[in-house]
């Protein structure tokens, strides 16, 4: 290939086949498996989801019954483990914590015969909500959480041991539906770099800690909280609208905005996190940080014609759910792995290793000088 | 684009420019920023290479000096690492003990304005070494080694806390030609990974994490300790023969040979190794392993056209300096960090998002079931 059809980050360019889902397909738009991304946000929960993406369908009621109870037996850490999460310094990066203790688990509990592929999936599945926020307590009051709760869904758990107390049942079905939303996404950089990584024939922590790490980056996961950071910085809509119009003004990228590939198209993950949003902010009585976003929103449509992606409305629905900022990205992890676990699942199924080319810009052939005659 | 020009493992596609280093290139081979293998592994040593890769020329007489003394101050482990290489089992893959030991760091040492990517590369290539062998002699012998050595090369330093004891001049030279021979490699499947990872601006260790992750793995990095347990399998030359001929004959597949970009061409590094294996075979006064190897290698190229690629010799190499077979992937990273670094570097100076498309293949759209329904 000539460097003329060289595309930079891979862009357009087709590095393997996906039975998982579609992105902003023509007729088609977002699908898991053959579902809509709207029927599955309005009807199912983020565990019926999961299981669609890691074992293939929709579970009957045995399968689901069964599939919870699994990953509710799974929350636990061992002793290990905890040491480990305790010798994270308490400045560390959330997603750091979660890399390092993804890395570990493959250390302590590996995938063998035994212990395969879908039990690998279900126990990060299961498992990274205890990971964070054990080490997230222990290092904020000094407390060895239990890392158990009564909460059936993986939604109600997180926010549970985050919040040290049950939240609403509007908090846990507006996470549930965020988890969904988050779960699985095609080719994404951090799916992406799980695929190369499983495609040496690796172990499948490593291409999840692979992902994390992908995922952590400002440009992918951190955009989320990048959003926060904005909204949270002004005290009126009217303020946002002046920063935010000087901010387009200067040529400064405003994050949750655009996309790959639906481009110019509408994210459909973005209105159904904002209806949520606004639940959340009615039933807190401070629709303040809302409408901050929506007259962001507004601007940012009306002067670059760009739509807001799924990040943008989950700033202030995390922060209404307690979550927060340096957490938001962390969630993420929380759903994606479904999504990361399907595609190494999948990768391996017909694996081929990612080995591709470069276009050589360096210097030509030069002779070599011995140490003592370098300038 | 189209599925029919879809390139399964990206092969052949241009996923990137580079001036690090070409492989196999018409009439030019194998070059680090323009100089042949065969000049650096013949009259350079690995820390001038490494120095080559990470900040773009050879050194001259005093900035060796110095980029030895940094390596070498750079050796200690910070006690809460420690603490972790103590947690991890003694039965863990020694990859996964890198790879969980590099994204500790990361929450302990992260990279800042006052801590800049190459500080950290530095750290990584200094201290790897460290953090292998604690926890190797940890949980070997419950000892609590000191990972200091008078050594002045990482090459001779590795050796050192490997063995508890100076090791010869012949293997403390062969071990630096074969960091040399291993440092870089364009866009392997490995060093791929670290720049997908950097694409999301993640950190530098995030990138490094994937990268040995990825390395991990049996269709890449593990070749060599393959090669070992293939030629360590049998007693005479002869033996070796008619067990390989019945491998080939059942179509089996002997690591160690053939490559994607060499194809049918001679990997450079291949000779070059084979000549300290051998050196390294005449010096322990038994030719056993090095006939052997000569064996299957001939017989190989005879009967399948494959040549040997740098991992087939470097296995009685290795074997022959006193490592122990798991080991051997770990030697990779110490010498690969430094192209790894390189790549990073380069990544985020013209950087662009991996994000690729895929091929759908899943179900059509189909309709949401809801649970009662679902059989």
């Amino acid at each position: 290939m000539s460097a003329s059809t060289y595309s930079p980050g891979l862009e357009g360019i087709v590095a393997g086949q996906t039975g998982i889902s579609t992105v902003g397909k023509e007729h088609v738009g977002l699908t898991y498996r053959g579902y809509s991304i709207n029927d599955l946000a309005e009807m199912s929960t983020f565990e019926e989801v999961a299981h669609l993406l890691l074992h293939g369908h929709l579970p009957n009621q045995e399968e689901l019954e069964s599939f919870r109870t699994r990953l509710i037996t799974r929350r636990c850490l061992p002793p290990g483990m905890k040491s480990i999460l305790e010798q994270l310094p308490a400045a560390a990066h959330p997603m750091d914590v979660l890399r390092t203790g993804c890395s570990a688990l493959g250390t302590m509990e590996p995938e063998t015969g035994d212990n395969d592929q879908k039990q690998v999936a279900e126990r990060l599945l299961a498992c990274f909500p205890s990971m964070l926020l054990y080490w997230h307590h222990y290092h904020t009051c000094r407390e060895r959480i239990t890392v158990r709760s009564a909460e059936q869904s993986l939604a109600g758990h997180l926010l549970h041991l985050l919040l040290r107390q049950p939240p609403t049942d509007l908090q846990r079905r507006a996470m549930d539906v965020s988890l969904i939303l988050y779960a699985e996404h095609e080719f994404n950089a951090s799916t992406f770099s799980a695929r190369v990584t499983a495609s040496t024939l690796s172990d499948f922590y490593g291409a999840v800690t692979s992902a994390i790490g992908t995922l952590r980056g400002p440009l992918h996961g951190g955009a989320n909280e990048e959003a926060m950071r904005l909204i949270s910085r002004y005290a009126t809509p009217e303020e946002a609208e002046s920063a935010v119009r000087a901010m387009l003004a200067a040529g400064e990228k405003i994050m949750g905005f655009g996309h790959r590939v639906y481009k110019k198209q509408l994210d459909p993950r973005s209105p159904i996190i904002q209806q949520w949003a606004q639940r959340l902010a009615e039933a807190s009585g401070d629709m303040t940080l809302y409408r901050i976003s929506e007259r962001i929103e507004r601007l940012v449509r009306e002067e670059k014609g760009l739509y807001p992606n799924l990040d943008f409305y989950s700033a202030p629905a995390y922060h209404l759910c307690g979550i927060p900022t340096p957490m938001f990205t962390p969630v993420f992890v929380f759903a994606r792995i479904a999504g990361w676990s399907a595609h190494i699942i999948e990768q391996r199924l017909g694996n081929r290793i990612f080995r591709p080319v470069a276009d050589y810009t360096g210097p030509e052939p030069r002779e070599y000088l011995p140490l003592e005659q370098r300038p």
